[in-house]
């Protein structure tokens, strides 16, 4: 049994693995019969996410619990480990949960005899984003090896760009950052902070990232966004014929991507969604093989 | 692919061919092997429209998704058309859609390749309760060709008067309205306006809706209404012995009816309940029919 | 068709019938292929009863309803037996309900034709949850015949402690209530109300209840309590080392028990999260025995 926790948990080896089985779900769209639950624990709202690991679990026929943290026990001021262990207790396999907070510290060195997929914690991971991100570039190019990815918009508060700086780094590819001052994160100097106008001309995939308003609290001025560091009409003319728009939903339309880049052939961002089925569907394989074994979890 | 998006699409061979497929339902009792996967999106409550669906659903070998709005990344402002876009990408086939605006307008010429089913818009549509309406009836006559239909209350505001005037008409009966003045409806003219208590000695059928607290401004005194425009014992004892009770549900006891008239053997309302299994069943099953393909939608 | 609405309905064969069945799904880990539908009605939060149903179900091969009250015509202020009789129509066959009301009361004499399982009403009972006490304290004593069951904290409150009183009692087993003078009920002045300092040394079942923050309007001071009426680290010391600890859960840990006494060998907590999913299949497999009938609930 495996879990997936960060996307340092997993190696080139690992991420390689986990994209040919998606690949191959992709080809054969075939059904499974596989024995096991999952459970979504979604703290957070999520509409892709949510229903994307549903669709995977349906498919290879394992059962899903509806679950619903507001009525549960969790909103009676439970701990997530205490939540976690009941869910072993009553014999489920999986629990995929998305957190405001930093999950995976707070159990870390826990053992737990399920397992755990990281659908979000706080501004830390997203790793099946990352995952299916790298594997939606990889339709496209023969190899990420020296691919150029610039990663745009609230890097400071963003999960998706920190797995994916992981897992694309992992798999060779060149991961630059552009956006706002007020959104470049401390955390991660060693990675170039371009501009926007300049990137956009030169880079194989352009990653636009969600203004989460609901997340922050400055005020941002939603039209001089978009002209200084949005899609804009204007860039997205500039955006080479064979690059990448890339974004993980939902968008906010004419603030960090204007509707004609959404509709734009090199829009990959509903085929992103597609491809989210796909890649939790070999994940949550994955996570089943190896039988039940206690494991800690590492943050 | 078909889709149910409001009761003008449908023509009384398609009406026919729904009530005869609901019948052979109920007949059989029969339970599919189809694939497929529905999701209901309900921004509005619902107990009998969701469940029924899901029943069907269930009866019908197919999946459903557990999604609640609140929780999703629709209550984030995305459009209604990036979330069934979004659910097109995820490979949902059936989408059944209960919103308080006239989503099928705003939807008005999209391509979207799944199929759509109206669970309630706003005050407009509602077709599955006008066809499981005139499924009850065809159960007790033997047509509806000139049948006298009464709908009583809250017309102004309701869609299941709406969609019922339709579809009963295209099958030849008689629809009237009857209620308090303030509502009347500006936009159907053409339809009778009666008086109550003339006419319940005379109607066949007598639709009382509920009066809908939640959903208007104006006070309304509940003892006066019921009085005056409800189904009180006075009104069930000079209703004929052959007419049916029915009622959409949920019921204000009180308000629109008696509680002698619910569980009088001409009410019709939990059995309206049960055809809303049936009606549903044979409506997915018609949605699911000629493959997928892209269908732009009519309001 | 069976319903258990109170843990008085069930005499002392029915009560070894059930545990019996849930030992042979614990011992053979068999899955159903039993035809039916169960829907939770849960006006209260859940996650233990709530997901140990569904597990249950899923296991019997039945098919489960997604429905949240606070999305339902419930929460339109239909009446409780107004739901039912639409669940009814449904086609539904199992409702398991929890309210904070004595809801068999409200449908006393009422006739339904599905089976109602009591997953919580009001302070009155939760026969399913003493059902796997009893079923836990079974598996480390050879009968429950004379043994010292020491139920702790807030008995006036506690559904919990009522329906343990009565099926402990039928099994033969001393039940003694302890705790905070307010706690104490002045329905069941026939039971034993002891000092919980002598009680430790020579019960062999402790219990202690949840404090109920979010029932009772009393403030607590909840390093007095665990002091006072807690099974802290000194009294946990002087518990026997064959008694068992037990715990309905969710634990508020330092308050009615301290986190040794939790991962304590003697704890049984998460076993009767475990236990939950086998008495649960065991009760809708016997529910769902005899083909359906009307039935008059009684209170």
């Amino acid at each position: 049994m495996n879990s997936l926790v960060s996307s340092k948990d997993l190696g080139r080896h690992t991420i390689e693995l986990l994209l040919q089985n998606a690949q191959a779900y992709a080809d054969t769209n075939q059904v499974g019969q596989k024995h096991g639950t999952v459970v979504n624990l979604f703290f957070e709202n999520s509409t892709r996410t949510d229903l994307s690991f549903q669709m995977a679990a349906q498919r290879l026929g394992l059962q899903t619990l509806n679950f619903t943290v507001g009525h549960s026990s969790a909103s009676k001021g439970e701990s997530l480990l205490d939540t976690l262990e009941t869910l072993e207790a009553l014999g489920v396999d999986v629990v995929v949960i998305r957190h405001q907070i930093d999950w995976p510290k707070e159990l870390e060195g826990c053992k737990l005899n399920l397992s755990l997929v990281n659908a979000g914690s706080g501004a830390f991971e997203h790793p099946t984003q990352a995952l299916l991100d790298a594997f939606t570039m990889r339709q496209h190019f023969p190899s990420l090896r020296g691919l150029k990815v610039t990663i745009v918009g609230d890097i400071r508060h963003s999960r998706v760009a920190r797995s994916n700086l992981h897992i694309l780094t992992e798999l060779g590819a060149n991961v630059q950052f552009a956006g706002p001052d007020f959104f470049r994160p401390d955390d991660l100097p060693e990675v170039p902070w371009v501009d926007l106008d300049r990137a956009v001309e030169e880079t194989d995939v352009l990653m636009m990232l969600r203004v989460q308003h609901e997340r922050h609290a400055e005020s941002i001025d939603v039209s001089s966004y978009h002209e200084r560091y949005g899609l804009s009409e204007q860039r997205l003319a500039r955006l080479r014929g064979d690059a990448l728009i890339m974004h993980p939903g939902p968008v906010n339309r004419g603030v960090e991507i204007c509707s004609a880049a959404m509709d734009d052939p090199r829009s990959q961002i509903l085929k992103q969604v597609s491809n989210g089925v796909e890649i939790r569907t070999a994940v949550l394989n994955w996570c089943l093989q190896g039988g039940k074994h206690g494991k800690l979890v590492s943050a």
